[in-house]
């Protein structure tokens, strides 16, 4: 019976919790008790999921187990839940920025975030110009403009590589036909309207429901610094064309680090907006509180140009409490913005591999040394609990996003795809309002560090790229293991609402690439924008290839 | 396995739906399948739904017969959920009022409304003037002031009565022990800060998990037009109380009607604010989306004066989409107010008992014909479904809201209240969010609504005060055929966060209370008390006693 036993805890009100570097908040590391799963195991799971008493047992005992029942289904606190973390507007004054209206059209915003660029940045394409030989999209634009390629010359030696495969709707083989194409998604639309050319769907975890980027239906998106190693997901495919410089930029669903663990496992930028700041429409609605459209480009301004193009809700959606404004950051960052304060939480910026760590902690130095800016350290209670809770969510969401289609096409959901959605389906209203509640505890908590500090720094993801396994190709895997490790820092920008950026910092012993973290206020993309330029631009001059990097380590 | 059955209902997208009177919309009447229970019976039924396998298999089967998964369950509705119903705050340019700044005192705020009302409101207490006898707040302010009574005369004659018993939290046996008084609400404070003598907590039906005011702990709240029946609630005292004059005003929690069907049945004022509207630090969160303090008074002039003491939110709580203001109407109506449009929706208006019906459409027909407003005839479609959504919502709430206290207080619970917390437990975390994606469509049907008309017009309840059986009064009873009769016309006002307010408008054959229903947009309480004041002013011009009034209405 010890399996049936769980504790309540009982949650300290957040007035009597110090988040200072001296509190006695103990540090919760991922605890994950579920086996990796592949191939016939995972039938078998799937067929004991799926029926009706065995599956009630063993939901039970995976929620026993890992952590639920204790931290979500039997917690007290006392806070309200916080259903949607879309966040009033408080002017912080950022620094050197650009305002740009509401009422400019995608063309107008995309002028003005030109205008932000660095003047380096608008020169002829050659072989030494720091972008690790990715053309970016100012690079297209010359290259159009001189007539040296023709948009019809790239489009062929793309379709000619195969790259592109038919990937349809969320990663699945079936949504397409519950739900026809008919129109493009309101961001996509205004990408067009700036004259971009849309050359393709990428692949994605099915359903967004993991983060590796093995899909059972169109092949396992592959890392293009080590094609036997995952992308990381959901949004795998885009993170893999943009870094292997087929596109300068992708875009996809940031839910639960959708956007940003790809983006830092292939060594790309990320951005995850703040929730509400791009317009979900014609997007799959697989969660209403967690997710938004993100960006992935292989460098911080042309993060900033799309940024800008496809960013600010539309009139009629937007609750008079959003900002009627965007701000852009100019660039290259001067030293007039001297008082950036990074908040820093030890124990959990330490919790990843080795290599993670060594080489976040060498460029948050490299950072502060060239800027002067101050390290708040803090405590930042809970975070293991955040995870839990914001699992709870973003599974019951999606379950109901589902409801409609899952029976009638089961037949062709993947077999990780089912167990994911089997879980998702297992929690009851009261976990799903409690984890509401601590969603309100969590914000508090960030509330306060924001009071402190302007950004939280963090590691992106815990491991890099690890191995494909071969047995995980036909049914999909699941390794919650990993999974843990690599959503580790993600879940505040999407439980909260929090804009977050992720740049590369580097590599690991392997060459496989890393990401540094910064998760923001409500709606200061703009200070977030500044940080990873100002970061990129250090990572650049500082060295070019990982081989370098990773020597130059070793002999600190 | 007929019961196991269960359709899907699929939603037409809400653009499709014919509001107008002509619209084909179904109305589907409400058809509980549970029979009433007192006594043994409630206990066997108890124990059966507490026990862990019988139990699951009967909140099945009551969850199928009473249409639960067909109408919430299995909905495939396309709209996002909204899951708390706090409105933007829009200008209609509410005509005759005075406006609240948010900083005013409450002592400030309640001057403004004293200089609202009509000036025939603020004279000497005499038997004829048209209170039903009650004495008004002016009544005691004037009666203290010329020293013809002292408020301790008047305590001490109330605590000779015994009329208010030791009536402890929420209307349990327990509640003190896991959440002891440390101060007064928000709303209290504000109405000491007033003058205010607080003469008595009252009773309720326990946790407000129902509607009929019978408390197997402190006993069944009686109506004062007829001790026999009930007082209706779950604020059943503080109707009783200002119904028989003891008291000019009294506060409740309208999370599902909680404040008006009381109010009605008992024959007094009940107006529930917006959403919002009245701060409830210190009011105990049974439920987080639908519940608002209201006010039960004598008259509508009380109501406007308490409503200006209390409301308000906190400035640091209030999302800045909120208005900084509140709107009061300056009594009496003037008939430069020529425009007020009325939307009725016949089935659903009609869908009551002969005299309900009878009574509500003579006070319209008479407040039409005095101020020449004019009637919308719409279609409100899906209003059952709704009711069955609010219920889901509140359900899971109030289960969340007790999780921690429940076990081990679960004896001194009443066998009611036990049951129905049984039957709050039983949703799933996708029954909620569907209820919430029910909630934005009726959000959607209702603003389709208010831009073709000011208020909604309906009976306050189904049916009036039903009589007291000797069986309910120890064990309490659940009589979820009379609950349905009673909510149905309350549920816009919690789930959609509109303000609505009930005023006594005449008498069914036995003598026993009718009241009618405005409901309004958000924000709007000035247009409601406005239509309020002038209803009850033809209400009282009309008859000032049941039997002439039933009589006018039988010789017709």
């Amino acid at each position: 019976m010890g399996l049936f036993k769980s504790n309540r805890v009982v949650y300290k009100p957040v007035k009597d919790i110090n988040l200072g570097p001296d509190s006695n908040e103990f540090y919760l590391q991922a605890n994950v008790k579920a086996p990796r799963m592949t191939g016939i195991v995972v039938k078998i799971v799937t067929w004991l999921l799926e029926s009706r008493i065995f599956g009630a047992l063993l939901l039970y005992i995976l929620k026993g187990n890992n952590l639920i029942h204790k931290h979500v289904t039997n917690a007290d606190l006392e806070e309200p839940p916080l259903y949607v973390p879309l966040h009033d507007f408080e002017d912080h004054k950022e620094q050197e920025v650009k305002c740009l209206d509401f009422d400019l059209t995608p063309q107008e915003k995309v002028q003005v975030a030109i205008n932000c660029l660095p003047t380096t940045y608008d020169k002829p394409i050659n072989g030494t110009k720091p972008s690790l030989n990715r053309w970016t999209i100012m690079d297209y634009f010359n290259a159009y403009s001189s007539g040296v390629i023709t948009p019809n010359m790239l489009l062929i030696s793309l379709f000619t590589l195969s790259i592109f495969k038919w990937c349809l709707l969320g990663g699945t083989k079936w949504l397409h036909k519950q739900r026809p194409f008919t129109d493009d998604a309101c961001c996509v639309k205004r990408l067009r309207l700036c004259g971009a050319m849309l050359v393709g769907k990428t692949n994605m975890h099915e359903l967004g429901a993991g983060t590796s980027g093995i899909n059972p239906h169109y092949g396992a998106s592959r890392n293009p610094y080590d094609a036997s190693r995952i992308a990381g997901g959901s949004s795998s495919g885009s993170a893999a064309v943009v870094s292997a410089g087929l596109c300068p930029v992708a875009l996809g669903v940031d839910g639960g680090g959708s956007v940003r663990m790809p983006a830092a496992l292939c060594g790309v930028v990320g951005l995850k907006p703040t929730f509400g700041r791009i317009p979900h429409d014609g997007v799959i609605p697989l969660n209403w509180t967690v997710g938004m459209v993100g960006i992935l480009a292989g460098t911080v301004e042309d993060s900033l140009i799309t940024y800008a193009a496809i960013s600010g809700e539309i009139p009629s959606h937007q609750p008079s409490s959003m900002p009627a404004k965007i701000n852009l950051p100019r660039l290259p960052l001067t030293k007039s913005i001297s008082d950036i304060k990074l908040a820093k939480y030890g124990k959990w910026f330490d919790d990843c591999s080795d290599d993670v760590r060594i080489c976040c902690s060498h460029a948050l130095k490299k950072l502060q040394g060239r800027y002067g800016w101050k390290i708040v350290d803090v405590t930042i209670p809970e975070i293991e609990v955040m995870r839990l809770a914001h699992y709870s969510t973003i599974g019951a969401e999606c379950h109901t996003s589902l409801d409609s289609f899952r029976d009638k096409n089961l037949a062709e959901f993947g077999w990780d795809a089912r167990v994911a959605l089997k879980i998702y389906g297992a929690f009851s209203s009261m976990e799903y309002i409690k984890a509401q509640k601590i969603r309100n505890r969590q914000l508090q908590f960030h509330r306060k560090i924001f009071s402190e500090a302007d950004v939280i720094v963090s590691p992106t993801t815990g491991v890099t790229a690890y191995p494909i396994q071969s047995d995980a190709l036909k049914t999909g895997e699941l390794d919650y293991v990993n999974g843990a490790a690599l959503i580790r820092y993600s879940i505040a920008g999407n439980f909260l609402g929090l804009p977050a950026v992720t740049v590369p910092v580097g590599y690991d012993k392997s060459g496989l690439p890393i990401g540094l973290q910064f998760i923001g206020r409500p709606w200061a993309e703009a200070t977030l924008l500044h940080l990873a330029f100002a970061m990129q631009a250090i990572c650049l001059s500082e060295y070019r290839n990982p081989a370098i990097y990773y020597d130059m380590l070793r002999t600190k």
